[in-house]
């Protein structure tokens, strides 16, 4: 992330557990994605609610925003940061995601990811998710079309 | 944040840091609330665009959104949750945000925040900042009336 201090087998750990979230979301795979996740996250989804706390909470919403997307997904996240200390870490990435429509044709906009993350057990787990658009002051609608 | 292993120092030193932002925001001081942010901050913003790389294009927007909202703001965040390392953490928070408008009604509505954190030559900055409200699948509108 910088020319600071920083723990470099941590961040390689919590990258390897990143790219295996992308992946499963890629392929619509729901426990995969959630084999990422502590039994207590508190999650801020782009959508609906303010938060999900659990992971069984934020399981059903992954479902439900999976089933109204099937097929494969683009889910790609090109910069990739991570922070990370022995057993505390973060990440955050803008995220290129949607799907072909029915024609086949992509549909794609560029999301904002951040999240947190503890190693407990010897095994790194996200604690936090926030996922978002930001929204146009004007109209308050999300803006889908930002390029980075 | 949890009954797991956690640097409680640290985490006490990024609560005050973020105590000081949170009143700088409230008194709308804008020095104030960029002297808790890194050089590099990268900083996903609810509003206008994806992302605003360095403190000098983060103070410019908070600057703009400052001039927008006169008088102080409602800038609360009463669930701060913290997880530090030695020289990396990250927090989140629903944050409770508005002002009054021209009659005194106050206008406030429930936003998060997540950050990230990292000491350096003995100090925590934020590096990292995304804020965001969620938006309604269906019509596209950041939702503003949700409460936790």
């Amino acid at each position: 992330m910088n020319a600071h201090s920083s723990n470099v087998v941590a961040e390689a750990e919590i990258r390897e557990l990143i790219d295996g979230w992308l992946n499963a979301a890629r392929t619509g795979d729901v426990d995969g994605i959630v084999a990422h996740y502590a039994p207590d996250i508190v999650a801020y989804d782009a959508v609906s609610q303010l938060r999900f706390i659990g992971v069984d909470a934020y399981k059903k919403h992954w479902a439900a925003c999976m089933a109204m997307c099937p097929g494969p997904m683009i889910f790609e996240a090109p910069e990739l940061q991570v922070a990370a200390g022995d057993d505390v870490g973060f990440a955050h990435a803008l995220i290129r995601c949607g799907g072909a429509d029915e024609s086949g044709e992509e549909k794609a906009s560029w999301m904002r990811m951040s999240a947190g993350y503890r190693k407990r057990d010897g095994k790194w787990l996200a604690v936090h998710e926030h996922f978002s658009a930001p929204f146009d002051m004007q109209s308050g609608k999300a803006l889908f079309d930002l390029r980075p």
